[in-house]
Formats: C-alpha cells, structure tokens, sequence
C-alpha cells in the first residue's frame, strides 16, 4: 500500500506522452495503482465508457487528448481528410458516456481548433496535441482557483461531508470538491472528512478514501443512506460535491447528490458545488439532458458475484441525478463562488480558452 | 433456484420444534434457503446478533422462542432456581440488539408470564413454550391485518417502493410492509415494487427481491442513492417501509429511511409505516434511544472483499435512522391505520396479548 502513496497534489489522472494517452485504471483503485496507455483514440474511447477514466473534467481532458491522438494516428497528411478523420473519432468520443456537460465542451473545443488549423493551413496534429495539453494545464489551474475561493467558505474545524469522488482522480489534478478541501488545509484548517461510499462502483469508499489517506485527511466511510443520520447527530458542517452538468435550475452529478441535498437543507446545512465553468450548461432544459443509465450488474454484482436472484430482477440503474437548484446553497468555480440568484440569471458564461 | 421458490406466505421464518427454535439463515439469501437449529437460548442469542434473523417481529419472537429454550433447557426443577435459569437468558437476549423495540418487548411479556407460572406454581417450561407459540401465530394475525387495513391505502397499478426487507423473512410470515403489497394484490390488484438495495447487508436486494420473485410481483431492484431520481421520474406512488421502534415523534427504522421520507415529501408521495403494535414505544424520548453501530467491516468489505484501503479509514455504521414522525404520512397496524396526529397524541397502546 505504501508503495503507492504518491503525491495526490501533483500526480496526473491523464497526461499526453509520446507514445498515447496515459490514464491511471481507476477501476484497480484502490488496490492498484496502475496507468494504462491508450495507443488510439478507440481505446481512449473504451476508456471512458468502462470507467478506467472518470470524474466530469477529467473525462473532457482526456476526450480532448483522445482528439489529438486521432489526428496524430491518421494516414492522411491533407488537412481536409485529416479534419475527417478527426470528426469521425469526434463522433466515436461524443457517443462513450452521455451526462458530463465536459466532455461534449471538450471535443466541440477540439473540433473548432481543427477546423481553424485546416482553414488556416496550419499543422492540425500539432494544432491538436497542444491544444489538449493547454485544456490539462487549464484545468489544473481552475482546480487551484476554485480551492482559493471555496477555501473561504471553510472554518477551521469544519467536518465536510462529500460524495463520490471529485479529486485528483475526478480531474488532471487536484480535484475539485477535493480540491476545495485540499486548499482549505494548505491554509492551515483543520478540516475533517466524511466520504459516502458511492453505490453501485464505490468510489467514495475506493477512491476518496485513498485519496484522503493518502494526503493524511482524516477521513470517516458511510454508506450512502446513513446522511441523514450523520447529519441529524451534528457531524457535518457543509456539503461540498462536485457536478456533471450544471443548467440554470439543475445540478446533474453522480446518484445520490439530490438525497444529500434533500437532508442538507432539512438540517440546514450549506450545500456546495465546486465544478469549473466548462460544467455549464446554461441552454438546455433539465428534462431534455440525456441521465446515462448503466449496466443492471453494475448493481446484481458486487465484485463479479451474484447478490440478488439470478433471473427475474429489472434493475433502473441511472448513474446521476438532478438536484434542484433551490437546494445549492453557491457554486464554486475558477471565477469566483456564485450565488444560485447568479446562476438562475446567467445566460452565458466563458469557460477558461486558456489564451 | 426453482428449487427453494417456495410459497413464502405461510413460510415460517422462525418456529418453535422439539429440539429447538428452527431458523431460517438468512445469510445465505438469496443462494440458499436453509434453516439453523438452535439448540440452546445461547446459540438464539448468537443468530440475532449476527443477523441470522432480522427484522423487529422475527427477532421479537425469536427472542421469545430463546427464553422458552432457556427454561426447557434449565437443569433445574424448583420455579425460583429455573427462573433465575430465564432471568439470566433474559439479559444475555436483551443485549444482543439495542433497537428493535420488539425484543423488549416480547421478552418482558415472557419474563411477566414466567414469574406468574413461578407464584402460582404452574409449570414454567410448557408456560413459556406455549407462549412463544402464541406470540409467533399473533405475529402472523396481526400482519394479516395489517395487510388488510393498509390494502385499502393502494391503489389499482400503484408502484410502492420499500426499504430492506419487510416480508417473511423480518416477521414470523407473510410481513408487514410487504404483508400489506401482497394483501393487495390478493384483492385483485395489480402492485409493482421497487425494491432499494440496503447498504450495507443488502436484505433489499437479497431477500426483498427474492421474496418478490417467490410471488411473482414484479420488482426493480435500485441502488440506495437512486429513490430521489426515481421518485422525480414519476416510478413511484406510495413509500411503505416498515420499523424497528415507533415512538411519539420518530421511527426508528433500517438505515437510510430517512433519506427516502426526505425524498418522498420533496415529491409529494405518500409515506406509510406497516409495524405491529408491538414496536411502539411511547414513553422513550427518540435521543435516549440506542441506536446499533455495526462493525465496519459491513462496509469495507464485501463478500469478505476489500473495498477501501486497508488501513487507516475509519467508518460511522449506524444500523437504523429516526424519521421524524413530520414526514409520515400514516403508520398502519393490525389495529387499524392511525394517522401522525394519533400517534403524536397517544399516551398508551395496547399491543395484542393474544388473550
């Protein structure tokens, strides 16, 4: 175990390197720290969709470097069948996994960097491969600014229930929520941790657990359905969890978040969402976002054996939902905390370009 | 499988024979049906604690099997000394569960009849084994009651969602919460459930589910985390979850009831307790009540799995929360269905003493 606690500050869920993407398996977590390497833009593919890589924003870099890797890959040296082959990956990434507004603002950033690099005869693999490089550094860096502005929001000795897993390993590096955390300690706080184990994969219990202990945050495991309870017994100070796609009334982030946010108010407790700007989505309509449902056995199987009857058993297995926006107390970005008033009458906001 | 697909409405999960009190394990649900013989009050003491049977009316009785045991197995002749024999029993059964009221209950109702056969000189061993007996087949009437006035409460095409397992397997037979679905559907009318999954021990998604399957009741088995957003997709008309202890402002019942209560009143669903009148208690104030921690392992591991990081995290496994009596709708009992204004004004209730 020892072996492998690294530095979570510094260490990068996804890199660009010479030979492909780099991405750590976060399904081995927390028993293994292993990196696997997609070759092409099909395995980075595969990695999204079977969660080897996963977290909002990390999902956007790596679709990003995904892009950069199909159009380092391709036979073609025209630009205008390069672009094409790009759009076909373009198409092949959109498709792995539904919900995170990250991913679609990462290949629609990508696509528009290509096309102005074959407009302009410009080289589109190097365009590319800098571009996805430029969206992990920026990412990193919205992590940091969002941990200055939310680590105002924290006391010293505040116990910070969290849910899922939103650090480094949800990101480039860092984290967000985590990330939050993590900035509240540099400055001195003590701040204690309690992690929800996060049914069906578990990473509360497998990831933000190891990422706690491995940056000595004290750090106390519930299952999902003792909130309420934790909170009624004056355990939990605030709420911090990441988000998946943020509209003008909703919160979509990983199943669960509405309980949480349901008991928080009940107790009265802030409910804060640390997600960067590229998690906006400020036209679509709650009802019209896409709620990704996974495999039945994601929730039949635990560690590849049968928990329930065999045959029989229908499983409604969605892997977000959407808390009201009413239920947030603020939202923390890499451009300040907004109010939910501030959200509600946004109708635009510009994530990082990095320029 | 087909092979224990057996009819669970006159099932018994704990019986009263000749050599001892008759178990059904339900540590092996879904896998396997097999039943446990406990010969001695010790080994009953030993399958309630280590949840060999759960549920408030099945440990009630069970406990209440373990006194009769205790006496039948005394070496003792004289009514004094074998009392004595049951007095102890009576204390290592008491501390084997802390919340359950019905474990209190039955076995100070078995205590009381033991020291009246001791005045008036009856036998105590046939006293308490015929009471036991007794209190198994109320345990039974009173669930068939139960089913009968919370029929009425649903509707042709309802789908009710539940929590934990509240059929056959937490009572004598039949259930409470479950027992009040399948007198429904009994009446002709068509249920649906939705089973969530009960972290840790799983009893939804093992035994629930099972037992559904068994009756042929169509079930949807969900995580935990996923009854807000199933309840916002419109899946869900009524909540009956059952209970451990009913007292004047709160249910204690499994962990995580209070989340689905929450969650329930945010949509405007109607949520019933189904419990016995055996599980009230009305004089305790709800913060005097203990409420169970269970060893961590129930959520660090699975399967004998695991899960988190070996070392150095530390778990808050409470076994039960405390709904606030604000957020039910009605609790339904064999005595009739009585509204939050009821409870909140009762002084005393008379639980069936079988006479």
């Amino acid at each position: 175990m020892a072996s492998h606690l690294v530095d979570l500050t510094t260490l990068r869920t996804v890199e660009w390197t010479r030979d492909g993407v780099r991405l750590i398996d976060q399904r081995q977590l927390p028993n293994r720290l292993t990196f696997l390497l997609c070759r092409n833009y099909r395995q980075v593919a595969r990695a999204i969709r079977d969660m080897t890589v996963r977290g909002a924003p990390a999902i956007g870099v790596t679709a990003a470097m995904g892009l950069a890797l199909a159009a380092k890959r391709s036979r073609h040296s025209d630009g205008k069948m390069l672009l094409l082959d790009v759009e076909k990956a373009a198409e092949i990434i959109r498709a792995t996994r539904p919900t995170a507004r990250n991913l679609f603002w990462a290949v629609e950033r990508m696509l528009g960097k290509a096309r102005e690099a074959a407009d302009q005869g410009r080289d589109i693999r190097e365009t590319l491969a800098a571009e996805a490089q430029l969206m992990a550094d920026e990412d990193v860096q919205a992590n940091r600014k969002m941990g200055a502005y939310g680590a105002e929001l924290i006391q010293d000795g505040d116990t910070i229930l969290t849910h899922c897993n939103t650090g480094t390993m949800a990101t480039v590096s860092y984290g967000t929520a985590l990330g939050v955390i993590r900035s509240a300690i540099s400055q001195g706080k003590k701040v204690k941790l309690i992690a929800t184990e996060t049914r069906p994969r578990q990473q509360g219990a497998r990831i933000t657990v190891y990422e706690a202990l491995s940056d000595k945050i004290p750090v106390t495991l519930i299952v999902d359905s003792a909130v309420a309870i934790t909170m009624s017994k004056g355990m939990v100070d605030k709420v911090i969890v990441g988000a998946d796609r943020i509209t003008r009334t909703a919160v979509a982030n990983k199943v669960g978040t509405f309980m949480i946010a349901l008991a928080a108010k009940h107790h009265c407790i802030p409910f804060y969402v640390a997600a960067p700007t590229t998690t906006f989505d400020l036209t679509i309509e709650p009802t019209a976002m896409s709620i990704e449902e996974r495999d039945p056995r994601e929730v039949t199987e635990i560690n590849g054996r049968q928990i329930t009857p065999k045959k029989g058993v229908r499983v409604f297995n969605p892997a977000f939902d959407l808390t009201p926006l009413e239920l947030v107390t603020a939202v923390i970005t890499e451009k300040g905390v907004l109010s939910r008033e501030q959200i509600q009458n946004m109708t635009k906001i510009r994530p990082n370009t990095g320029g």
